[in-house]
């Protein structure tokens, strides 16, 4: 029989897709890959996904492990290879409440786990743009980061334990609910933000945390990004570390969402130089129950620290949200920033790290430097500012595969030179092989390649990723 | 030449320990295990370690890395094996306090650490009893947990980046200081809780917090485990999580400490059903200026929900700290739980983690059992409550091993029968193998050792320890 056969054998035959059907699976929503694979198996468990590996086995095909296929590395690409879907498996098996955690399959849509927990007054916070389309096995095979890791941390700091499903079809039961579990080497670390290069993660329990109370949420502009950085640290020494999110939008960003988004007006009357998006969140009552005048305290607090730093002029403008509605509005012109960065293709996609007082020294290095390589460019800059994750986008006057790795190249060099990583939370997949031949330490590399040989020896499991081939 | 003959070559002949000089490296602190060492090697640098790794690899010598030896599970046991110790890698490089971290080599004493981030208002938040001997590279390898993971998690939560050396004596640099750095496989998470049977870490990057402005501490006496979790609930959702820590100590417990340390007096004047030591630490200065009557308001919400609380019977007794030297002594009463197990040999030393509200059974149901395989056993509870871990020591009528093992057997029936682990903080070592045999996911054990056997192929580094040998 052939690999095809197989899998309808053991998925039934509608959950095998071939030709026009495996369309939505042949290509990234990015628009930068697309690939011929075998063709689509869907199944609806763990027991059909080791199925489905243990005919990748046998047959020696290829698997790509593929969620809401949002990444944003070319993680999915599959050419001859069986695409293994994970969306049938979209069951929220349990929620408990009192111990804070999700029991999930991997299919679930991050925007339906977020309703799930909001149900019982609980938030998983992770959140991101693609939040309606990213699955739970993409996501934690990302170690997906977005605009909360400032408070609660990357993916992998709201897993508690994973199932996942090995390359020879064996189950790896790891689904612990605990907070303290050390048991041996720590493999559940080693299979998020693999890639799918290791095993096929089918379920996970997810920690919660709870609801703020209230929030308070503002679109603030200020002279420079060190200013902005002067913000935060006053309004996190106040809170006591409750800012959930602070991100830059540059101008050019903003202009493009207004551009694209008419109904999304401008944050400021006036163009700001510097462009930031805060929000706090207060989960004690004392913090978020309206006083006799109907004020929120931490809305307060936000709106007078935000007057004080504006007569020191060291804020000069803000707009704080007074509706429910109005910190949506402010929440969806941060959110549109995957769509509009894929929306003008060619570009040089990049999400590097850097420390946080090293954000502006390196955008300030990257002008001269953009401008010397490639003076028609136009860079646009979109960044979780307080984790110093900045997403230096560039429209390249050309396609050209030799300017597009050249400037990826001044981008790796400066961020290097500063202390910071190539890879902050997009993962590596296609896209970023080339930078980890060239930056990643040589001693880790051979490490990982060793581990990927002992794991999955026949190579079967999303191939060619992450790990760029040895020299020679 | 010999391999110690090497050493000497390689690090100088006062950096290598044989005969009485490698004593102290010859046996645990617990009185459990005692072994021969070929000797004990003292590098000074990460490249005399490498140094020492290559001679091991050359001459097919065990290496056991060992930082303060204050394990609780053999871990550092090693007959024939060259002992690493890195007790002269002692170096503090750098603390950028802005950045909020540390940069250390692997023998930097944790105390040590406490003391350098206290003097930038700065706190390294792991802390156990062994805090004034444990070194880095060992509560690395264990990813020790301790009396604040309620807030600020386990050891692998505090750490940014490592630097190892692999058994082929390469060196892996993996010096992140980044909060977001998704490059490939995540090999520092690997590396962590390892127990060195993958690598020697020799450096890392580990993450302070602002210290807190003010504490409230206090000793409760309530009526049962559940009230002890409801009032830990009560002032988690007053404060909105700032408990950082609640610590369950059994009376024969307390009793035990009152007569090994007479200056330390019972904290009650009756002795309560349940006994619980609680801290909240205050980082808003809100929460921390005293008002005009001179009351620091953490201290204040926490004496009032304790008067609420014991006004509704629901909290018995409780004291609340006046003084740093009252909250010292509260402390030092739960910090002595090491010295105080391993004063009474033979003992059966348990670290299991539960679900929070599953620890009431399990120590429900092992009263009733314990009792059945050996009457004249004493138990004694020592908890880290809020995360669910307990300690659960028997000092049992002999030191028969069958009897030990029966009643080791008997308690991860029971822990694993509420869905916990045999293994929360302490590792596996040599004293956990058995239960790693019986008790972990099969698959998940696979796993390991095929990476293990990747990354160590000629097994010289802390073999035995940590991975069970394959059966037949």
């Amino acid at each position: 029989m052939s690999v095809i056969e197989d899998l309808r054998a053991a998925l039934g035959p509608g959950a095998v897709l071939t030709g026009a059907d495996a369309a939505p699976f042949s290509h990234d929503w990015t628009g930068a890959y697309a690939w011929q694979p075998v063709c689509v198996a869907r199944p609806s468990s763990t027991a059909e996904v080791s199925a489905v590996m243990k005919i990748a086995t046998e047959t020696r095909t290829p698997v790509v492990p593929v969620g809401g296929n949002t990444g944003l590395a070319g993680g999915t690409a599959g050419d001859g290879s069986i695409m293994l879907s994970l969306d049938r498996m979209t069951a929220i098996r349990e929620i408990r409440p009192e111990a804070r955690l999700a029991v999930v399959e991997a299919g679930v849509i991050l925007s339906q786990l977020h309703e799930a927990a909001d149900a019982h007054d609980l938030v998983f916070p992770l959140t991101f743009g693609a939040k309606g389309s990213a699955r739970v096995g993409g996501f934690l095979s990302t170690n997906a980061g977005g605009s909360n890791v400032l408070r609660y941390g990357n993916t992998r700091d709201l897993v508690l334990g994973i199932e996942a499903v090995l390359a020879d079809g064996r189950v790896m039961n790891l689904m612990s609910a605990l907070h303290k579990d050390n048991s041996g080497l720590n493999l559940k670390h080693l299979l998020i933000g693999a890639e799918g290069t290791l095993g096929v993660i089918t379920g996970a329990v997810l920690k919660l945390v709870p609801k703020p109370r209230a929030y308070a949420t503002a679109m603030v502009g200020v002279a420079s990004l060190d200013d902005a950085l002067a913000l935060l640290n006053r309004l996190q020494e106040a809170t006591g570390g409750a800012v959930e999110a602070c991100e830059y939008m540059s101008q050019p960003y903003l202009d493009e969402v207004a551009r694209r988004f008419p109904e999304l007006r401008q944050p400021f009357a006036e163009p700001q130089p510097v462009s930031v998006m805060i929000e706090l969140g207060a989960t004690a009552p004392r913090d978020a129950t309206p006083g006799p005048d109907g004020q929120v305290p931490i809305v307060g607090l936000l709106e007078d620290i935000l007057s004080g730093m504006m007569a020191a002029g060291q804020v000069l403008d803000a707009v704080v949200a007074q509706t429910e509605a109005q910190r949506r509005e402010i929440w969806r012109r941060r959110e549109l920033a995957g769509e509009v960065t894929v929306s003008r293709p060619p570009l040089v996609n990049n999400d590097v790290a850097l420390a946080l007082d090293k954000v502006a020294p390196f955008l300030s290095r990257m002008e001269t430097r953009l401008a010397r390589i490639d003076p028609q460019a136009q860079p646009m800059v979109v960044s979780h500012l307080g984790d110093g994750n900045v997403h230096y986008v560039v429209w390249p006057s050309s396609g050209d595969p030799v300017l597009i790795d050249t400037i990826m190249e001044a981008v790796e060099d400066e961020v290097l030179a500063l202390g910071g990583s190539f890879s902050a939370e997009h993962g590596i997949g296609l896209t970023k092989k080339p930078s980890m031949a060239r930056r990643k330490d040589p001693v880790a590399l051979d490490a990982m390649r060793a581990i990927k040989a002992a794991l999955d020896p026949l190579g079967i499991l999303n191939p060619g990723k992450v790990l760029p081939e040895t020299a020679g």
